[in-house]
């Protein structure tokens, strides 16, 4: 068996019948024009598909909401590439000459899609319940841990439900200064605590991105100070 | 048989066991809280896969740039709203006695949430085998009459190739004033085919969203300027 093969039936736990859709899966764009990019776009499905239907049995009361927060937290690059990573999937990569000397082998975007690509051959070399194997097989300690959804949440509703939670009203936001070209602004806005005599300011290419990240430095003295505190 | 499973055997080709689930999945948040949310959470993901799948079978040569746009118009609220008046899904749907009296069971957005529902539904008491009936059913005419690739292309990329199909070179976009408070900016936006003395404007609330406009209209008198030459 190839190389390609062994390691499928050790972290899919799968057998191919058609090794060259695994090749074929394993091949960035760099490479050739028979690549992944296709299988890519059918393994997303099958992962986004997958992982749904084990949150929604595993969290039988959450809302919709927290659904779709800790999936998207399960399907992120980062994540994909973090798993990739585990069962050393860059070292079977087929690349370009280009991406090998620049190190794509461990280039968390092309890690991410290749991923997504295996398992997108798995369900088409396959069956839906050979991909479900191996994602829970590869997914095994992450759905057994699901993140805590509180830590999902973005910092403005982080922040809103902290203040509510001690009676306290909920903070402004106020941009201070817009600079930069049309295509590259520059958003500097305040987060006003009030009540607490708390302002703290935040940057970002957006309002809603500079909101985001005064909204967290604001969290994050309330928390310190808590913990300063107790 | 209670009408809903007389429905779904009729149009997703499929017998519930659970009449149960078919019910939720047919009951809006006005009506309860064991209402169909979580189900849409699902059936969102299984519809998803089963058209990337047909997609991906149907169109062996489409890069996933392609096999993207037509998805989306496949899954997008208005088609499942379509699809949902089709199979007469709003006679079923239980809604509040608020969202009945406002004709909650044309509401587009109410229709594509159930059949999302239903689908997910039908998945969970089924199998995804018995989902993939239910939506090649459902969706059979769609599926043979694919969109035209062509008309899902956004207005900037059609007016770059349209004129790079001339061999003419690509056009330009000048922002030429942003009015309105930071909340809601409105942008103006000119684009200009100089070798062809062409100027067009085009607003929006953000810069790309101008740009779309102005290259629409561009777009418009170019084909409208070739109908009345030819």
């Amino acid at each position: 068996m190839k190389p390609q093969g062994d390691w499928a039936a050790e972290h899919l736990r799968y057998k191919f019948s058609a090794t060259s859709l695994l090749e074929q899966a394993l091949t960035h764009r760099s490479a050739g024009s028979n690549n992944n990019e296709r299988l890519e776009f059918l393994g997303d499905s099958v992962l986004g598909l997958i992982v749904s239907e084990q949150l929604y049995q595993a969290r039988p009361r959450a809302d919709e909401g927290s659904l779709s927060r800790i999936r998207a937290s399960l399907v992120k690059r980062s994540t994909l590439a973090e798993i990739a990573a585990e069962i050393q999937l860059g070292d079977l990569l087929r690349l370009g000459s280009g991406e090998l000397k620049s190190g794509g082998q461990g280039n968390q975007s092309i890690l991410a899609d290749a991923l997504e690509a295996v398992l997108g051959a798995t369900f088409l070399d396959g069956s839906y319940q050979a991909a479900k194997t191996a994602i829970l097989n590869i997914y095994a300690s992450r759905l057994e841990n699901l993140p805590d959804e509180e830590s999902l949440k973005d910092s403005k509703t982080r922040l809103q439900e902290t203040l509510q939670g001690r009676g306290l009203p909920p903070p402004e936001y106020v941009v201070s200064s817009v600079s930069g070209a049309a295509h590259a602004r520059e958003f500097q806005v305040a987060c006003r605590v009030q009540s607490m005599g708390l302002e703290t300011t935040g940057q970002g290419t957006s309002r809603r991105l500079a909101e985001q990240h005064a909204a967290g430095r604001a969290l994050e003295l309330l928390t310190n100070g808590e913990e300063s505190i107790s």
